[in-house]
């Protein structure tokens, strides 16, 4: 990805900026999924970048479990409608009867599904970085799936992440063993279009939180609010 | 970002080359800080990136608490040299041997921290997407951990996350209470260059696992060997 086997290379204000563009036109896709295939060679490139996360002592935790079998993700969504009909139980009514309006996956529509797990056996008892914050594999694994996201943005792929499921259920369909920790199911492809703003912003569900209310200085909560730094965010 | 309000544009092939360019290049930072200044309006960007971030129910469950106070920092990096003596004594002597050779923090050196967190109870007790899968609010906010490193490196900035600490001893560094949970604390700045490949890939500690062997198809452990897919990945 160099022209110098040891330092890389600077990325340009264009690059930059693309990067940029990637971030903010990220969206969690669920109801605008086409059925054209991905191919395998874009899909390649996604995993791949998911792969090249940071990893805790570089212990790479994880493994990608890629679902195209209908009767598969005919689990997964079962799995979902179950939890999701729980959920929906525990807003209050008015929050309930809005919840059940939301679209909130795309399991059957998307033609992909992936699963990211976690082996926190991997690599030995002893890592380095996790010796004293013993979830950092697990946040690891997180990594892998926002690399995944943003890849896929950058190509025009759509991504939504389900957990609206219990974990014995996705252990289940996908016949995960109980020494690995599911992270994430995401559903994966082409879509219609994305969303300029999140949909449960749109939906009015919550707003936007300005950043300078969760910005801090040296300290928690600590912000006399004349910092150089507030004149440069929301 | 968008002409559109209600769509997003496409990415072009030049700004999906210009992602992937960022995402194999970041690496995780540790030795090669400079102490040159981040201007306010380069944070500001890592920062509003940082906070686009996923989150389960758009519930945005981070803070950020930006370190420049030299006090601060010496304590962050007594509460590193604390655990790092610890972590030391936890590998086997030939690991040992290694693991004190490696530089794993750039606390002192790098201009900037800047720890994210985790607010469990922000937007109430029911979350969307979080009814069962309660961690997923810890995930997000790892999300907005990855965010700030891709943004940081699209800006040819440098970050090192340094988990070599005990919760306790950040929480106490920087004040933050027991209701709230420390997600990561990162050493932020201009570097001299940008190392082509992860450090512990180049000093052998521990190889790139091929992507092949932790790929699966419709089931945990699934995989023929003849799918296509393979064809495309290392």
């Amino acid at each position: 990805m160099s022209a110098n086997p040891i330092q890389a290379d600077p990325l340009s204000r264009a690059e930059r900026d693309a990067v940029y563009k990637c971030i903010y036109n990220r969206r969690d896709v669920r109801g605008q999924f086409l059925p054209d295939a991905v191919p395998d060679e874009v899909l390649a490139r996604i995993l791949t970048a998911s792969h090249h996360a940071p990893s805790v002592g570089f212990m790479q935790p994880w493994d990608f479990i890629v679902v195209r079998d209908p009767v598969v993700k005919r689990s997964v969504w079962e799995a979902f409608q179950t939890a999701n009909r729980e959920a929906a139980d525990m807003f209050d009514d008015e929050r309930r009867s809005i919840y059940r309006t939301l679209k909130l996956e795309g399991i059957l529509e998307a033609p992909i599904g992936i699963c990211i797990t976690c082996d926190r056996k991997r690599s030995g008892p002893v890592v380095i970085g996790r010796t004293h914050q013993g979830e950092m594999d697990l946040y690891s694994a997180v990594c892998a799936v926002q690399n995944l996201w943003l890849a896929a943005r950058a190509e025009n792929i759509g991504v939504g992440w389900v957990s609206i499921l219990r974990h014995r259920d996705i252990r289940a369909a996908l016949g995960i063993p109980s020494n690995i920790w599911p992270i994430a199911y995401l559903c994966v492809g082409y879509v219609s279009h994305f969303f300029a703003r999140p949909e449960l912003e749109t939906a009015g569900w919550l707003p936007r939180v300005p950043l300078r209310e969760i910005l801090w200085f040296d300290r928690w909560h600590n912000r006399s609010g004349t910092e150089a730094l507030l004149d440069h965010v929301d």
